[in-house]
This record gives structure tokens, C-alpha cells and sequence, in this order.
């Protein structure tokens, strides 16, 4: 879709296309709806940074309370947001052995015990193995950290959610820059 | 659930049944789950109206946008969260002929043209002729009047969703007045 096509988009089609660009939270594309005409797919996602960053700090442990845990309970039962089923299944988590697999849930239940909300890592930017390393590594860190971190990764599950759903101008730009090439070398 | 049980619970558990009391905005919930232990039902409540009084209009916005219509589509097509149809049924608005449901429709849209958000007032205060009524009248506010009033009625949709959930103390201590009324009246 392009970003004329979203711009005149009435909120209930927004929010029905982009909902989830932030998982579980509607509210989020939804607010930011106030914000159009976006002049690009990039200004959509700068308004979405901007709404998380100006959330208090229960705010953003509340998006990343609605997260679900990687390789956890809703993988397994099937009621993971499409979204989340696609990025789990891309990192493999939905091919690991029982063993992995309560290794995953042991590791996830220390770390919410710790910090109080699931560890959230863009799981399209890893594999199994390197979900597995970082999240021992960042049980290591404080709170605060966590948080922050958690946040970045919200960020970026964001960006690459919203990639799927926009052609940028600056796609656009290189199609039709690709098409110039070839009809050139012809 | 009284609210030392509320206070134990884990916040999986916690979004889990208090994640719709805003509507399709467990974010809500979630956040405040980091101000626990709560003292009372109520403090519950004031954490969540502190929250969204908190949240840019943008966001006041985006949590009315996250409101189903009156009468619309969702209660016609069974896709309502089971809050909200048990709150339009207990208002009567799944039992309107099809002329009052073409007249709300025409209404909803008129509303929805103008603010860019949908009319939302307490189904469980009001019935469907009083919420006609009102939906007429409001369409003549300004569109900052609108998202105060709508933010005032989704504070008010969220308390009655609260209590239905929380024995608050007062109502304990209410019961056992009660009781102790009828005892001494044997």
C-alpha cells in the first residue's frame, strides 16, 4: 500500500491495517492516526517512536507486558498473533526440540520473575540459537536496561511490520530507477 | 477477586482479566500493573484515570478510536469483546428493528466524519432511545469537547467493568453491614 493510499484511509481501516505494528496495542496506530497525511512510510514510523518515547516508564513495561514470550505458551497453543506466528516460525522456534523448548520456558520464567515483563528481541533479526545466547546474557542486566533494551527491540519489530505493509518512496524510487537501468541497457 | 489476590497475581494473569476494562487496550492494564500492590479496588481505578489524563490528546483520541460503534458491525457480525456485548445487550441495542439500526448506522457515520473518532457513552447508564438521544445532541459539541466527553465515558464504562471484578472493601464491609442489619432485626 502505498502512502497515498494510507493517508486516506479512514481510522477504522488504519487501525485494522496497522494495529498490530506494535503487538497487542492498538491504541498506538490508533493515536497516531491523528497525526496524518504522513509525507512517508519512515513518518509513520517516527510518530510510533515518538508516542512510545513519551509514554511514562509503566507505559512502556506496559507494551512490553503485552508481549508474548518467545517459544512460550502460545506458540505452542496456537494463539500467537499472525504477526508473531510468522516472526517465532522464521527464527525456528517453532522447530525445537522438548528439551530446548523447556529450556526456553525455564529461561523466560526467570527472567519475567526478575523483571517483571517477558524478554522481547526482534526474533526476525535472529535465530534460535542467538534468542537463546542473548537472552542468558541479558538476565545479567538491571532493570532499567531491560527496559530500555526491550524498548529498541519493540522499535524495531515496529520498523520491520511496517516495511511489510508500506511501499516507502524510497522503494518506489528504486523500482522505478531499477526499471530506468534496465530499459537503458536494452 | 479481592484485592490481595489481585495484588499476587503475576501480570500475565493480571492483563489477562483486567486487560479489557479499557477497551481492547490491555497496554492500560499492564502499565498500571507496575504501581501494585494496590490498596483498594478503587486505587486500581484512579491509577488507570491518572494514566490516560497522562497520555497526549492523540491518545485520548487513540483509545476512543479503539471503541467499537453502537449498534455497528461488531455487535451485527458477533466480533465484540464480550464486555461490550453484554453492555450494548443490557442496553437493548441488539434488539432494534431495522429501521432504528439504519438510523443509528447514519448517525455513527455522521459522528465518525466529523471527529475522526467514534461516539462512545456507557451503554450500562444508558438505553438505546437515551442513547440516540445523546448521540444527536453530542454531534452539535466541538471536536475537543467530544474527545473530553468520550474520555470521561470510557472512564466510566471502565469503572463498572472494575467492579464487576474487584470485591472492593466498601462493598465487603456494605455486605457485612447488612448482614448485621438483618441480624439485629431477627
Amino acid at each position: 500500500m502505498d502512502i497515498e493510499a494510507i493517508n486516506s484511509l479512514p481510522y477504522e481501516d488504519f487501525v485494522s491495517i496497522f494495529g498490530n505494528v506494535v503487538e497487542r496495542c492498538p491504541i498506538i496506530a490508533a493515536a497516531v492516526w491523528s497525526g496524518r497525511p504522513f509525507p512517508s512510510g519512515a513518518a509513520i514510523e517516527a510518530a510510533i517512536n515518538a508516542f512510545i518515547e513519551a509514554l511514562p516508564e509503566s507505559g512502556k513495561e506496559g507494551i512490553l507486558r503485552c508481549h508474548p514470550d518467545l517459544a512460550g505458551k502460545d506458540l505452542q497453543s496456537g494463539t500467537l498473533t499472525p504477526e508473531s506466528r510468522e516472526e517465532q516460525g522464521a527464527a525456528g522456534l517453532d522447530r525445537m526440540g522438548a528439551a530446548e523448548v523447556s529450556r526456553m520456558t525455564r529461561l523466560n520464567a526467570e527472567y519475567k520473575a526478575r523483571f517483571g515483563f517477558p524478554f522481547v528481541v526482534c526474533a526476525r533479526m535472529n535465530d534460535r540459537t542467538s534468542i537463546v545466547e542473548q537472552l542468558r546474557e541479558r538476565l545479567g542486566n538491571t532493570q532499567a536496561q531491560e527496559r530500555a533494551r526491550g524498548v529498541e527491540e519493540v522499535k524495531e519489530i515496529c520498523r520491520l511490520r511496517l516495511q511489510s505493509l508500506v511501499h516507502s518512496d524510497q522503494k518506489h524510487k528504486s523500482t522505478f530507477q531499477s526499471v530506468s537501468v534496465r530499459s537503458s541497457l536494452r
